[in-house]
């Protein structure tokens, strides 16, 4: 990542770019462990000398952004998202530090079997290759999906926000600098591409990306899904259950349902439909109910409900509402008559991403943890939990709703494959053949 | 699976049967493991018992094959696949019966964490979901995968060749027969579709199967991965290298080369390229070239190698020749300068299946073990040992080529994911947020 490297990935095509992010990952396979935090600890230093043009570039993006701000349909949040300021900075070299402060996922050996006297299989996590980023207004997503990335051992192309390109295209140069400093590590281990052009013909490279990870909204994920034959790691909706049970104590439902849909309501893992045994509902919906409207939520609600709680302001809630995500201060409620008609409308309706149920009962609690096909299903427990950092995993890549390779909220765990090594000593596979085959021993080793 | 199930299916199309599988599926996921290993019991004494109508359904294919011969270009191997009799029955009811005393892939707990007093998370495995499997003329294929996919708790949906399709469907009344005598099993949990057309329409419903396993040849595999955006368990090709190091001894490299390629040459693991260190060839290139000649190989050179052994009767290898799968007694040579070039020709041209290197000098193997980029990486033994049963799986799912998901020979846990369960007592993420926040414990819980 000379400046002549730099120049030359100007004038690289998405083909160029993934072909040398291939070879890249070949040798970055094999750098140390050691030499990979050296460079994350040189970036995150770079993060802190390079604040003063950081910062500006930010605020170019930012008086673009607020300029345009009609005419691209920036939404608050989304330009919430894109300030950056010195504590945001500061943040993000000591998301950096910790990233190299963690193991390194790579190169952990998994299992180790005798296969015979002098011939060992192991089973040893190794990188996956190419990654493909693609990630709206934030610039955070650069430090962190770039650490992330390194760490592991995988090559990454990137592609940012349009609203965002000065402030990632400085801390590009921050990353840019630190690699190029070590010469172990390969020239296109990170690159990225600017154009929304070039993210589609990135997303047909199926030859040479391994993995897609979309960081953004429902449209962003949606659309990559539906334009790429890659794995993609996230999800696309959060359509979140908390069920409260007919054997539920009152308080635990209430303070979990507030915390489900109030403690983040944009979050994907905020509650978008409660759904309420009717024996619960007879004991405590009205009361339930008279809370989240005075939290300031808006309620959608079955017939039931709305017969059973005439007093609170309730529009009908429609098929529609089964399946939205509100993504703020709403709520779909439904009064169901058995944990049985809770697990059927978790299922149909709920994205498979975290569902919960409050209850006193533990079989019901265990049918609801077996039967739930949802990467996180929770008892006793707010939704808000499904987050890698909650779950101790030090990092978080993203939330998968996939039910293949990484599922949930994923740590580094979820950007290594394996491989299998077996060392022999001339071994070969007539001797274990045949009439005379002589047997494996298949012995586990620590 | 009733009769009247049976009539169902034929009257539905693909769309239902994968709605069905999906809501089976669900079912299936809480079955018990006693249950379903008397089922998979029931069903290995039910082909026991039915020998003769399967074995009368088999002549009929066969029949039908041998006549049609040259119209379907049916290969003789393919025939000797598709005939079934005595042995073959009983090796495929001992083979069910092998996968119900193997443990339960479901429900194992990967990891327990207590993230706070009274929360624990939990990683358990479980199925995946709804497996389609599309196989050619081996009709073991349906006891195999039919009872893997039972064992693992997935709903499946077979399509058999059309060669076989009278086996096949013997075989899946077995089947069906048994799964209807256990009112546990959902119906919908097996199922078939016969028509060519119909695999593609699965193909494209990626919103209810999980996971595509390809069984068959080169043309099958790159068919399934052209046209789904399923994530497909399998591979296409099997270019495998055995790479003779510098370092190498003689008798070692020959007995390696010689069971690589040719203990099953047309397997996918049987190597199609060998490369030769310049020093080792210069030592012993033309003894090893002749007892493969002497095998009745034929051999494919680079003008290196031609120059070096001008008494072998080698043909000039070309570019085509380094990607070639052969798939019979063939083998493509080339001489290199050192171990980064015999890297460098194995990541270009193999097909990240399996590679060997031979050597004495443990630096060059562990080199070539950690820079290869494979699913297996062999030091001083045959390729050919990259296989399920011989690696102790106990059954072997396919071969994965996918860095996603699973890699290399899969086993019964290449047909389960995971899932985060989360036991809590009324926990709230509010506490664990903002000023006064309540730290996580994040212990590791055995």
């Amino acid at each position: 990542m000379t400046e002549e490297g730099d120049f030359l990935e100007r004038n690289m095509g998405p083909v160029e770019i993934a072909k040398r992010a291939r070879l890249a990952a070949r040798r970055l396979a094999s750098v140390s462990s050691e030499t990979k935090d050296l460079v994350l600890r040189k970036v995150a230093d770079g993060i802190d000398a390079a604040r003063d043009a950081i910062l500006e570039a930010n605020r170019a993006d930012v008086l673009e952004a607020r300029t345009t701000f009609e005419e691209i349909s920036l939404s608050g949040s989304l330009l919430d998202r894109l300030v950056l300021d010195d504590v945001k900075l500061r943040a993000m070299a000591e998301g950096v530090r910790a990233v190299a402060a963690l193991p390194d996922p790579s190169g952990v050996v998994l299992s180790r079997t005798l296969l015979d006297d002098g011939l060992v299989l192991e089973k040893v996590t190794c990188p996956i290759g190419v990654l493909a980023v693609i990630f709206e207004s934030r610039p955070d997503a650069v430090t962190q999906i770039g650490s992330l990335a390194l760490k592991s051992g995988n090559a990454a192309i990137l592609k940012g926000g349009r609203e965002s390109a000065r402030s990632t295209a400085a801390l590009l140069d921050v990353f840019a600098k630190a690699l190029a400093s070590f010469p172990e590590i390969p020239e296109g281990a990170l690159s990225s591409v600017a154009d929304r052009a070039e993210v589609d013909a990135l997303l047909a490279l199926d030859e040479h990306i391994d993995l897609v990870i979309p960081r953004g909204g429902y449209d962003l994920v949606r659309h990559v899904k539906a334009h790429t034959r890659i794995p993609v790691l996230g999800h696309a909706e959060g359509v979140c259950h908390v069920y409260v049970d007919r054997a539920a104590d009152e308080a635990m439902a209430t303070a979990i349902v507030l915390d489900s849909k109030l403690q983040y309501s944009a979050a994907c893992n905020a509650a978008e439909t409660l759904l309420v045994h009717r024996d619960a509902a007879a004991r405590f919906l009205v009361p339930l109910l008279s809370r989240l409207i005075d939290a300031g939520v808006e309620l959608r609600a079955c017939e039931a409900t709305r017969s059973l709680a005439p007093s609170v302001p309730l529009s009908a809630a429609t098929e529609d509402d089964w399946r939205a995500e509100y993504g703020g201060p709403m709520l779909a409620v439904r009064i169901v008559d058995s944990l049985d008609e809770a697990v059927d409308h978790v299922n149909r309706y709920g994205s498979h991403h975290t569902e919960a149920i409050v209850t006193a009962d533990a079989a019901a609690a265990e049918a609801f943890l077996g039967r739930v096909d949802a990467a996180g299903v929770f008892h006793n427990a707010s939704t808000r939990f499904a987050d890698g950092f909650r779950y101790g995993f030090g990092a978080e890549v993203g939330i998968s709703t996939s039910r293949i390779h990484a599922r949930g909220p994923v740590g580094l765990d979820g950007l290594v494959t394996y491989k299998y090594l077996l060392r022999g000593s001339g071994q070969i596979v007539a001797t274990y053949s045949g009439e005379n085959a002589r047997p494996f021993q298949h012995r586990t080793l620590s």
